[in-house]
């Protein structure tokens, strides 16, 4: 099989793209995928500052990686979950990773946020599902820690199989309100969010991968411990059979949508928020969902401690 | 486990209705399904003879016995497709069925409306896939059998399976011209045209086959032989994968589409058809697909003729 670039021999095969490179050329292709959803999405523009969520994993520090070399001004946040050892592995990944390339990293623990506000602590509290405390703290954090630095963007690494298992998700339960939402932008509603978006939400996991072993970056292997038996995996596993019986379902299945069938939706759209009466943040309701989390953890802490004495 | 609505031994459980039911509630509990689809999407009045396309198969002759039951005024449609002995074995069923129930079925078979007209022959003819050519061959049938015979109403045997694995395929490619066109009743755009209803939309394919059973409904049981490895069963097993996850997965997809999705796609429609030059039937160009497919067997039959000259 030979380089559909340059005709040498090829290393990786790429069934959805019809295509195989070399690993030179491979790294080639990455990148200027990524270079292309920044520019077709109008993500950002060449000189502003990038804040880049990196967790550790092989999607976000490969995101960081093609970024930095693509020549943008970046910056990493780490958010510590408090997730045990799968936390302190992944926070020794990012920052081992930002020593080596020499790029600033900011790190935001939640345990030092306040006592009882790591994920797990947080989700007994509060009676959530993990990944749904998660989900709150993180993108709290995330929009704090941004307009703290002053960003007005910040980029996650969720890739194709990311977003085609969400829309998967939300087509099968005709969720329009989050359709209305799924994009690879997310300009914000209210000053104090920041811009999000999603470099590589047209590149495979698969693809990510590779990207991340021909570069030699160093990652967390293990998945978060609480993903097992995740709903978005059965989504991801379902996705990956259809994509064997006719590659380039997933990419045509995002790409498509994002195209032509998401104005449909974009319509519903929520009102613009509030503030919230503690933080400050943007809020829907008179509290935001993060100070609601907080204060539920609050509650049961000082009910513990009253019971102590 | 006993039964929902009479709390005698249930025989049957249905995890997507949370539901169990014994013999006889069971019978009554699919007759509601179907009854309440009819009634809710407006298919067709209590008094207006409905035109049942049979096949031989559970689905269709489900649909035709629980219609009879319900006091409709029906009358059976059987297709001969021409494919072989399947062909053979589904009309006898066909007939069998209409026989023991004493109600009136109308025989249309390809090969005598035409030399070459069965579906193989215009599939290997044409050189269209056979499901291509059955679709063709069949939708103009239908319609002009309908108004041959006077019937405004025809009704198929598409089950809930068969609308989400066709959902799950027009939302992969977002085909919003398809997505437009998926509904429980297809409202005719040309006088010539018969409205097309799916009574059996929200029962599962489980659901007629219990169905069947109970009421010793003698069927075909095989597939259709061109179906072997058809996309559309690759969709039917992935949500099956689905529903076991999380049963009523499919009866959602299918419902809240119609319920809310849907209106947003229904706005691209299609402009009204003219009239084929050739059969005078509905065509979106000067011949209708119908005709241009019999035209192409007949040039071939010309040219296989003179070669044997």
């Amino acid at each position: 099989m030979k380089c559909t670039r340059c005709r040498a021999k090829a290393e990786v095969q790429l069934r959805a793209h019809n295509s195989a490179f070399c690993r030179p050329c491979y790294v080639v292709f990455f990148q200027r995928q990524v270079e292309r959803a920044i520019a077709r999405q109008r993500m950002f523009a060449r000189d502003e500052p990038v804040l880049v969520a990196v967790s550790g994993g092989k999607d976000s520090l490969a995101l960081w990686d093609v970024l930095a070399d693509l020549g943008y001004a970046t910056s990493g946040l780490y958010l510590g979950l408090g997730i045990g050892d799968y936390s302190a592995r992944s926070r020794d990944k990012a920052e081992a990773f930002a020593a080596r390339r020499g790029l600033p990293l900011r790190i935001v623990d939640l345990s030092e946020v306040g006592p009882g506000l790591g994920v797990p602590e947080v989700a007994a509290a509060t009676r959530r599902t993990p990944c749904a405390a998660c989900g709150t703290m993180k993108r709290h954090s995330f929009d704090a820690a941004a307009l703290e630095a002053g960003f007005a963007v910040l980029a996650t690494g969720h890739n194709l199989d990311d977003e085609a298992a969400r829309l998967l998700g939300n087509v099968l339960h005709w969720q329009k309100d989050h359709l209305a939402r799924q994009r690879p932008v997310l300009h914000p509603t209210h000053p104090k969010f920041v811009r999000k978006v999603k470099p590589l939400y047209l590149v495979s996991e698969y693809e990510t991968a590779v990207y991340a072993f021909m570069r030699g970056i160093d990652y967390v292997v293990e998945e978060c411990p609480n993903a097992v038996g995740a709903t978005q995996l059965v989504y991801k596993d379902v996705l990956a059979r259809l994509e064997v019986e006719s590659p380039g379902t997933k990419l045509r299945f995002v790409q498509e949508f994002v195209r032509t069938a998401q104005p449909a939706f974009a319509e519903v759209e929520h009102q613009a928020p509030g503030e919230c009466a503690v933080c400050g943040m943007p809020a829907y309701g008179e509290v935001c969902s993060y100070c609601r989390l907080v204060r539920e953890v609050e509650t049961k802490r000082a009910r513990a401690a009253a019971g102590r004495m």
